[in-house]
């Protein structure tokens, strides 16, 4: 799958991922007033404008952009029909063979991290049978319970060819109180390697992980790393650090990320990384730059904002030299 | 709710949880076979059977004990029918007025985490409504992404009266790769307070936390802790260190912690701490000791064990005496 990621980004030459994080308020009124004629002001209610607004927005960009990313808490909200619109939507987007990556931030320990695993990128057994709970391509993992948590997804990751992305430094801006915490050096490890951040660590994990994980053929491990926009100077080092681990990279855009922020996250060769924006895209609509395409127009407001973005990174990379 | 949970250990004398993590293994052939004969060997099947097994453990069980914490991965591996079990099987609990702790471990950042909050512990405005997705009584909750991710539950725990159990040592044999990592002080800290393990810098926002949030009367904040039953020691200086927060303590049986090691995890008072226990409870009926139950008499069994556990909790702690 991550080979699959990397042709189509190439493909596309937008190195982008639209976050699909329907939020109510993003929702243009029309929709939400069908919705809600149709199944009153209820959990189904909201799910069917949810699902009619992703579709919308998948349906104005699948030619674009190599993948989607819908935040599944988004939809958790709503209850179990919240959670059908989720399943709904990763099935269209897969229609629309779009690379579907579920930011589910799971992790647990043995068996029930076996068992997220499953739910999100592999097959049930029941009783006879294989079933699919929401079959992603790719999932976005905690690691704070180590490797215990891990090892179960790299299992499923590895029989069904699919991939992880792993917290190391996320875009928020209290990130930092748990991640960039100074460590010392393990007994086991030279003592000259010095204090690192958290972050380090764990891209070291990250590291080690990925390395038993690289697809027959390609350049890049399917164990990816989640390293926030908000944050160049980690990017930078990390990037370094795990020359062979893709980047998802949230943060751009409403977060505060911007296209020359980027660059450090790509490798010399033009990949390694790609770039989540989620209300920039799905709501560009609501801002004052695409305000004239209104709510009626929220799908031609994403494709526009979508071909922006992918100019805005094409010419930082371009920058770069 | 912490409170309703404090009266409840206290009339019941028994600070236990009853994990309801019924993995597919667990469940008697007897209840499969009916299951899969009303809905085929499907999503739908096991789900079915996930949610009678349930049924029958909490009948048999909910009399002696306060609280009962199912782990939603294992009804999410099922898809949407598996988390339709999970609701009814909360909604159920609640009707026998059990506690019930959402064993989700979501965090995620802002608007995300607020989500995730609402979908467990409050509800969600759809239009002019409030709607509720799972309307659990506690969420376990992962910290790794610092206090943005923690925030949002605190408010839906504070306007719903509900509350949460921080992670910050799990019981799981590698959690130490991260959460033991020797940090050095920050620059704002005493340089006397040396280096310390992560899992105790955690410790110390969940303190600062909790007292932002103790309810109008007892001696107990609604945001708690997990601390593994396996790392006594830890959880020895953990209590001392947080002693107005309530700690869920998983790991007892199955992974190997003892009533002897549990004593560190209560306060003088003998509160403190609920002890969790899944297949030690759920599957009892599976081990020599319960054997003679067979697997008609899965309840049974539970409930034997249930007695058990309880047993061995109250004579450690009058041992400790």
């Amino acid at each position: 799958m991550i080979n699959k990621l990397i042709a189509k980004i190439r493909k596309s030459n937008a190195p982008i991922v639209v976050g699909l994080d329907p939020m109510m308020k993003f929702i243009p009124e029309h929709i939400r007033q069908a919705a809600f004629a149709e199944y009153g002001e209820t959990l189904e209610g909201a799910a069917e404008a949810v699902w009619q607004f992703n579709r919308g927005i998948v349906d104005a960009v699948c030619d674009l952009v190599p993948a989607v990313k819908p935040q599944i808490a988004m939809y958790e909200q709503f209850g179990i029909p919240g959670l059908m619109a989720f399943r709904k939507t990763v099935a269209y987007c897969k229609e629309k063979d779009l690379v579907v990556i579920g930011d589910v931030k799971r992790g647990d320990i043995g068996s029930t991290s076996e068992a997220y695993a499953v739910a999100h990128l592999g097959r049930v057994q029941v009783g006879s049978q294989l079933c699919s709970g929401f079959d992603e391509d790719f999932a976005t993992v905690n690691p704070y319970l180590g490797s215990d948590g891990i090892k179960p997804f790299l299992n499923v990751c590895r029989e069904e060819k699919k991939g992880i992305f792993v917290l190391v430094k996320t875009s928020n801006p209290s990130s930092g109180e748990i991640q960039d915490r100074l460590v010392r050096p393990e007994e086991s490890e030279s003592p000259e390697a010095g204090d690192r951040p958290l972050y380090e660590i764990m891209g070291q994990y990250v590291k080690a992980w990925g390395e038993q994980c690289m697809p027959e053929e390609g350049d890049y491990s399917y164990v990816g790393a989640v390293v926030g926009a908000t944050y160049p100077e980690q990017g930078r080092m990390l990037r370094k650090m795990m020359p062979r681990t893709f980047i998802l990279v949230p943060g751009y855009g409403a977060q505060g990320g911007k296209g020359a922020d980027l660059v450090h996250f790509f490798n010399e060769d033009g990949l390694g990384a790609i770039i989540n924006s989620s209300r920039g895209i799905i709501a560009a609509y609501q801002q004052e730059e695409y305000a004239r395409f209104g709510g009626s127009g929220y799908a031609d407001a994403a494709r526009a904002a979508v071909l922006a973005m992918r100019e805005d990174i094409a010419s930082a990379l371009e920058g770069r030299g």
